[in-house]
């Protein structure tokens, strides 16, 4: 984290009342080298600021403080706004939103010409180093069996995980034919196991989540690490140490 | 593995008649990229050759035919003659022989300038890759706890192992600073746990052996990549693929 | 869980205030089979009902009403009111209370010829079967090796856990000789491994635990099980299902 | 294991030439509680004593030399001549030849009213100890997830194992509904894993075979314990210490 001289990256929260983005604003201040500036929710009875943060409703987005990156948690409607605030203001973008629709895919690669951007099903910094060392590990192992397990709660309906896929997406690039197991069991917030087997020796990469605030960790890290970039198209993985 | 048409790389076995001479001379015939010339061991009645491959005894090693790579798996009192000769021949050096003292230290260092050279304390390819995920991981990932746990026989005397202390070193190459628990139980053939914890999230980095073949596969797979190369000091994992 | 005709267990929660007291009053609406009547704590400014339950100073306990079983998670000099009080009023105890000196656990082991008493370092229900099944593999297995590997956060000061220690214990009566090995790192709420090992063979016994109400929902179960029981000195162990 | 002064078990090794019966005759020197008096094996040239050991053709059975236990790891076509001559004999037999028919199994619980038999897919005691705390688990833990994850060799075909079939049987026995996942990765032994989660907490119950030994000496101790009790059928956990 950079030190108290140096200027805050100034951050605005889209999706301010989910769950991620209520974890965004309590978890920004526990770093030195950000600051939210403000709030945005879908709907909201009157502008007003709370500590130092404007908070107000996504209709009245055009109004919003300067800014130097957008943390997007929101959902597929709200991303188009938020995209364009964002090209406008010349300000980058980190959006979690799912679910989005082939043109807003489209619009975001397009405006990565423009603006830097990281989108991702997985803001985890764990996970995005695990996914570096599992390129790496396929690559330097021809040969090995790989497989991917992951544990989610049982409430998850879909399976593999995202985070699996994008785990098998890894090795894949490295030379690897990964196979998949899920399991569904208690509140496990997530794991991962990556494995490569040989005759007589194995490497297994974990990953283990046990607190959903490494999410709104991670998107802050990546929000400070991308402000001031280049315009492009980037990867969590991009924006570690 | 290379082709059938590639020339194969002829590799002279020093210490042929320990457990991992043993092993070499079983595991070559599996690759066709190598093929071992010579077999020397410290007491040999009489010269001999047995399936193409010349056993001769370590005072005779002047007499060895021509070779690419020695692989030297023998004992301290042993590796002056088997480095004196690979410099005069021009031959790379695998050696893995423990307990070498600091002239011998010195000369290896010395003739790494002329010709190429491996010494490793461990030759499983799985531990080499994960001693560079090891310190890629502690690098990306500043201020997590690094905690390394190793388990091995009952008969092991030293703990940390050899190997525990090498990815710590390479933890902390990467800014971490490891802490060390080591299990001695049963026949474990060799478990090393290398864990990254931050607030609510873990990474787990596990080799396991479970069968002592993968450290003759290890050496004859970095003969294969040491041979041809340009002199200086190898480690195995510069030798992945 | 019981039917919602039977009677439900009426619960006294001793030390309202501290995390688990206050982790017992939210939990306790998951069960049909309790019913928190009293919630008492050191300092309080006016007794008082909130949702039916009776909010008053620990001087008062006197005035509390009628319950079955208390749950006592308060400090040393908390601990013989309460314990006066069950034996008055020949109610259960469960007890979760740290650092009692040796006069209070004198007064316990007498208590429990007249009251149903349970003390426990450790409520979760996993550890409480993970003790009897560690007894019962040492038993099963004379000969094999025990290690214990236990892992908490970097705060936890004292090592092993005293978990590890009773998990031990259990091992002890089922005739084995562990050893202990700690970890500490980032925030893990409490991970424990208890290894048997031969050649050729492994078992592995594992609790994780990722959430402290694990501990307050198994302090309801105690109480729950414990209402109505003979009078005596029990273990978590004893009331599982 | 018995002292020098017991008697010994006289065991008979019904096919002697194949890979568990190999192990058997060479293991069978580590216990002094148990001698190998007789060795059939299907084709045999001609009757011979080596080191003690009476060898001969299964055609020959009739002539074998008196025996306390018969051991059998042979085919479906030699199973009914060695049950006939336990029963004859009055001697137990342990089996763990696969791909019994329907007619064979009726013919085996017909026999055990007339001496003591156990037949199991598995004979590691680590597995076997195992399935007891399983269904001990499951019985003490109702509405916990239950989990069965099994990793084998690249090689092995039947998904899930039969050895995870029985674990999940147990399971079952104690009430949980376990789901399976398996693995097929070099060359693995055998793994297995039952693991029961609740909300916070989780228990992971593992296996891990790292040497086929294992189930020759397992077979081994079943014998012994097998010998002189009564009629009936047994389980491999039920003569586990």
């Amino acid at each position: 984290m950079s030190d108290h001289t140096s200027p805050q990256t100034r951050i605005l929260v889209h999706g301010a009342s989910g769950r991620m983005g209520q974890a965004l604003l309590r978890l920004a201040s526990e770093r030195n080298d950000v600051v939210v500036v403000a709030a945005v929710q879908r709907s909201q009875p009157a502008q007003r600021v709370v500590d130092g943060v404007a908070h107000f409703a996504a209709s009245e987005l055009h109004g919003a403080p300067a800014f130097d990156v957008a943390i997007d948690f929101s959902l597929p409607q709200g991303f188009d706004p938020i995209l364009a605030l964002c090209e406008e203001r010349g300000a980058a973008l980190v959006s979690g939103t799912t679910g989005l629709e082939a043109p807003q895919l489209s619009a975001l690669e397009s405006a990565s010409q423009r603006i830097p951007l990281l989108w991702a099903a997985n803001f985890s910094l764990g996970v995005a180093i695990l996914s570096e060392l599992v390129e790496r590990a396929a690559q330097a192992l021809p040969g090995w069996d790989c497989d991917i397990v992951e544990s989610h709660h049982v409430h998850k309906k879909d399976a593999p995980s995202g985070t699996a896929l994008a785990l098998g997406a890894s090795a894949v690039l490295g030379g690897a034919s990964p196979r998949y197991a899920s399991l569904r069991a208690g509140d496990i917030v997530g794991e991962h196991l990556v494995q490569f087997t040989a005759p007589g020796e194995r490497i297994e990469l974990v990953h283990r989540a046990t607190n959903r605030d490494i999410f709104a960790r991670g998107a802050l890290h990546a929000a400070a690490k991308l402000a001031g970039r280049a315009p492009g198209r980037y990867r969590l993985r991009d924006l570690l140490a």
